[in-house]
């Protein structure tokens, strides 16, 4: 049996992800998955607003209310900064793993340029709202996004006060 | 009820961690426990010779072995290189928590100074063999250490051909 | 009575700098004044075009006429590069303070949710034209600037052959 | 006679650079360059998509095909991330030069700045077609590029597998 | 009339740095000083027990005490943690200077090596006692130490309960 | 035929890397050799007394003089500051490589843990002498060293000065 490598930045984690997830331990030969979010040290921006460890506490919200947790490893990690040795950096930080689920084109050339890693792509579903840019547009225009975030995630957003958090770093002009 | 925060460099983790852990959820107040690995980007040193993966694999066997998984939260995460701003790091890549278990002089004065959290210690025993510094001797020095290390982690040790690895690095002159 | 922490660019300082320091100073509460230079590392940039030190030297210079110097600490700081950590690190670099005074919105909420400091707006004048970004327009396209910047801003300028840098840094295409 | 220094960041190298090599060596009182690449460690990226030293080898096969390698230093150094310490930065990595060959404004700028090193432009043919710019375009959609680029430089692009390499990081939507 | 860079790391500042400093303004041709204070980022160390700010309020409490302050300008700036580079890091930070007072053979080296600066030496009295090292030694091991500091300092330390910290710090044994 | 790491620190370089570089090139399978100058960006330390140019500067005059430098590409990098990723690292910044060759045993076991890239020994001869170490400690305490560096090595050091560089930098106690 093999451990899966999956990675996002998760600003916020939505169903799409759920969704993500569900599939990849459907595959036969995966049994431990690992979830890495990437760019864990950024925060308060627009494309980024939640810290990494905000985005721990939602990813370990859904799994343990969707999955088996203790399937799983949850780590936030920073940028490398550096696109060549970022699969080195990510390989270091996480336990060992087997398969990289990915379907971004930039990951996938570099685990192949560096490493011998299995890489496999996820079939994406409703892509134009499962969408962490849609789900931010829309807290930032006050339009509906509850819907597409499962519950536990909603209820943290609330406590970390996030749709304002959004609305004051849109302000900033920089 | 509430999180805590308990922090060390595990390298590796001992039964030392295991009973530290044991006394952190048996507090009537505290019901999860955060378990940050610092120095998670250092490895392949004679004072630090297993990756921060590495030892989030180690620590979450040792988790799924004697405790409830689903109370916890493990991650690496790197050095601060920075006294003053490492609480603000640490507080930025994990979930939100409330107590910090730490018996870490430098930790405390840093986390009293710059934020409001609580800090408290932890009771120590057997210090002389639980011992990150002990065992990593006696591995170097072909003395017995698996007695202090739970089996699961020396299975671990074992896949990553710790012990070889320790020699090597204990070599290098530079 | 309180120390203040008033923080900006100043690229370059302009009579809105002036103005608000007048008003800080003005506060019943408020006896010294911080004034922090931020990006004190970027220079030679379109946004940014002057050093940190030109900017300390600009900055004393304005203090020295307009003010009582004994009650100002001037410094430049370099970024920190990571949003959720500048307040820990303006801390660790400027002297103890009491108030921030700020209108930006991401400072604001980043000291609010990292720290317990008491934080204030400063009203603005004329910010069309006391604007750091428009100013560096004007200099670019051979418009009137010096009324809006102190003589001994302007001096200052003169002497960095800012105007020709500005326009030089502006035909970077990279 | 005097060392010079000529740099860039050669995504792709191109006929362009070649000419100015050329130009270069011409001076009467110049025998030896130092080719630096600089961005070294930036890759993958739409704007650099090859590595340092994959650029290290293509300005080397260039060289060696038609000038007198033994008159030649060619070095891929990173980015120093800071401008006005950059010429201090170039200078502590390669040899000790007399001449920075540039048309970079904002280069000539901080030399002039920091340092006394004589600054001196290089006159530049073609400029639309031999572009690193226009060539990455090119590439991107498949469009005639070879003929702008020397032959062995197009034989490395395509052992990299270069046109796929810079498809497939145009994806990136992050 | 010349601009003086006197630079050290002020942990504590003491009566050797108050006597360097009027040997400094004693000069014929020097009215103004920049105070640099080095490692300005790292304190919680026992080399470096107080962090830059700290250093900044301490020597700005000097000043105003013994000096006229207009002809001051006080910062804290980082390390630069690369030898060579470090005059153009300095450079960039503070305002334009013209000699560099300094016994460090290091720093005169690479200014030396790096620019133009007119480098010269300070007098040294009393070395044993007028230490930061000795200070430091003497505050841990409870022996008399104030009569080697300015009151206004002395003041300082104990506001930040520095005594203390030093302790703490020197039990860490990471 | 293929390519060759070579890499060491060169501080400076001596007879010993004559012999190692000879030995390399007489291996049937090989024909071009990368020389790797690790540390590169330190210097003006007492184990690092070299700036990475220079060591460049000597290292070319090494080449020129005893090898064929057509099949040579020589490189300063700096160091990555993290064991795990220096594979990845030199990887990105040098040509393409198939074989290391290296006695170190820290960068044998990155590059097995990280590489599949094959790694070989260097037989050495007269390491008591032949050592950068044994090197610099005979030019600090005017002892002969001449012999056991190139003739052409000596000259730039006496053109940078280094002997005195070395006697300044031993004397800083910071």
């Amino acid at each position: 049996m093999k451990r899966a490598l999956y990675l996002g930045r998760f600003n916020p984690p939505h169903y799409g992800h759920v969704e993500a997830i569900k599939y990849i331990l459907a595959q036969e030969d995966i049994d431990e998955v690992i979830i890495l979010i990437g760019s864990g040290e950024k925060a308060y921006y627009p494309k980024n607003p939640f810290t990494g460890g905000e985005r721990v506490e939602m990813i370990g919200a859904i799994i343990r209310e969707y999955f088996d947790i203790s399937k799983f490893y949850i780590q936030a990690i920073p940028d490398s900064n550096r696109n060549s040795i970022w699969p080195a950096h990510a390989i270091d930080l996480v336990p060992p793993f087997d398969v990289i689920f990915t379907n971004n084109p930039l990951v996938q050339e570099l685990f192949k340029d560096l490493t011998t890693k299995e890489i496999r792509s996820i079939p994406l579903n409703n892509r134009k709202e499962w969408s962490g840019k849609e789900i931010r547009r829309r807290m930032l225009e006050n339009e509906n996004w509850r819907e597409f975030v499962p519950p536990a995630v909603v209820s943290l957003i609330e406590k970390y006060d996030g749709i304002n958090r959004i609305k004051k770093i849109n302000q900033d002009d920089y």
